[in-house]
């Protein structure tokens, strides 16, 4: 069997180191795997649309931005198929036919919807189209046969929504659609990254994340600026790992090389801990390296990104063509839909016999 | 402004004569008035798979029997457009974006779904689709820029959701979709018709329909057999009118002229009904001046048909033609609806700017 990864983001602003560590460094990773047929990272806009109907400029304006970002981080149009949601509209039948093996009551049993609405501040009044958002997901990830799925755990109900969907197609219609895999991050990384003010929630309008596309001095900045531990005042002070922002960075970001490259002193970073801990370590210093180590990661993808940002009109047409193709995979999901369900009526002059 | 209807049935069964008195009649009467530019007549097949979605074969197989009756009573395919909802899918692309702009506590809040809810037993385990049918509804109505939609005063409701839901989206996006109009109709027609064993509900599983397809003999035999009056045991015994099935058909059903032709010895209904009250008019003779009228509104109905199942081909290429028709009406309002959103991405190169 054809081994499909499906996954993707919604597009409501730059992407930030967050992301990186939680899904697209994995999605890097898995893209060059060579394990994988056929990958293919949708732009999520349809489903952004679902809680910004109101803004649609919003979503259209980060468009170019994400597919930026991916390009800047690794993804590479050669090996994975990068594609914009509300240009296949296959994914909206699918979800109108899906929507009648779902429960109301199922839905809102579903701890990532609830968890969701309440973040939006949605209880009163959830738009109909965010409250069917895991059956949309499920329509997404059945379209591209995708046996693969990339998520963070938090996602994980979403998946057995589809799964759930899946089984209950292929009883009722018989065996139509293929069933997905979650593939939950490999390391660590799927942490979630506080703000550099040590908040957990990363937001644009907090001003607490550093985005894949910050220059260099922006991220330099923000890191020089970041929260550690507040009641580490003079440098022979011992100080407090737990809520340490610089150190949960350097826990999602430094290798072992790194230290070889910026930090000859020490060896590891447990040692590097385990100074700070008993005192002596001064907060800049740690700073100074974490900048180093993020620059290290951020250098090769601006410089991608730059290369991209010439060839505009190339992006485009990555996501263009990779919309059309897709458009056809979709299609044929559906074909095989349709006549599962019986309502290709025009194909096999059915409605004659 | 064009002035276009859009209307239709769920297939789930042949259509009866409660169906034609409540709006085929009317529909008729419409499609020949001459006040109308288009006409699109619906086969609700994907609305009637939001209940029936582990059934598919039962709407499967009522598609060309409700074509068959539309043709039966009247509708002329040169006058109206006949189409097959599934065949458009720029339905469920337009149900999916208005999905953003009603929230779930607004349908939970609709009258006629509630009704619905509780006709089907479906409190505990609404099936999603089904939920969100007014939604689909609107996506007709507004795909086809129907100023127009004649129904009875229970779907009042649903048209109300469909025009708040253009309200809104002329006003978050700009003036794009037409307000449609509710079309009530004009006689008492529209009065719920009982079943011929005097039960308000005409169902197939109680027998108590009278098919529009229903061979003459059958037809005849089912108004025999009617409800009246069960205390009107004698001929010169009082009758009852409330209640009485076969004066309320007649109500429905009798015109003026059916006296000269079946029935000279009264001039009208009321002096039927007046000699029925006093006593000296038995059943026998009421339900066979009954007859005569249902089998002369039925008889052509009988032609007709007779006529046009022997070109079947004919009627799937009536509805084949009529699809394409409306997917590109269809086609046309998506198109105007992702300008408007502008999601219309590739149309406008609006992503490089």
């Amino acid at each position: 069997m054809k081994q499909i990864i499906l996954t993707g983001d919604r597009p409501t602003g730059n992407l930030h180191v967050g992301h990186y560590v939680g899904s697209l460094a994995e999605r890097v990773k898995l893209q060059n795997s060579g394990k994988y047929d056929e990958i293919y990272i949708m732009i999520a806009d349809a489903q952004a649309l679902t809680d910004n109907a109101e803004h649609p400029e919003r979503v259209r304006q980060n468009i170019m931005k994400v597919a930026l970002d991916y390009l800047a981080v690794g993804i590479d149009p050669e090996k994975a198929n990068i594609f914009i949601q509300s240009m296949v509209p296959q994914l909206t039948e699918l979800t109108f036919y899906y929507m009648n093996l779902v429960t109301v009551s199922r839905v809102q049993r579903n701890p990532t919807v609830k968890a969701e609405i309440q973040m939006r501040n949605f209880e009163a009044s959830i738009p109909v189209g965010f409250f069917c958002y895991p059956i949309s997901q499920a329509a997404d990830i059945t379209a591209f046969n995708a046996t693969a799925v990339p998520v963070g755990e938090d996602q994980e109900p979403m998946l057995e929504q589809c799964r759930e969907i899946v089984h209950k197609f292929n009883t009722v219609y018989g065996e139509t659609l293929t069933m997905p895999q979650i593939v939950l991050p490999s390391n660590n990384a799927c942490m979630r990254l506080p703000g550099t003010d040590g908040k957990a929630k990363m937001s644009k309008s907090l001003g607490n994340c550093i985005y894949l596309a910050d220059p260099e001095e922006v991220v330099r900045e923000k890191i020089m600026s970041m929260y550690t531990d507040p009641d580490h005042i003079r440098v022979q002070d011992p100080g407090k790992l737990e809520g340490n922002t610089v150190f949960t960075y350097l826990d999602a970001f430094c290798q072992p090389e790194h230290f070889a490259e910026f930090l000859p002193d020490y060896q590891s970073l447990d040692e590097l801990k385990a100074h700070y801990q008993r005192g002596g370590l001064g907060d800049v210093k740690v700073k100074k390296f974490l900048n180093n180590v993020m620059q290290s990661l951020l250098s090769p993808m601006r410089e991608r990104r730059a290369q991209w940002e010439g060839r505009l009109p190339e992006v485009y047409e990555i996501l263009k063509k990779g919309s059309e193709i897709a458009a056809e995979t979709a299609q044929g999901t559906l074909d095989r839909v349709r006549h599962a369900m019986k309502i290709d009526y025009f194909t096999d002059n059915g409605l004659l016999k």
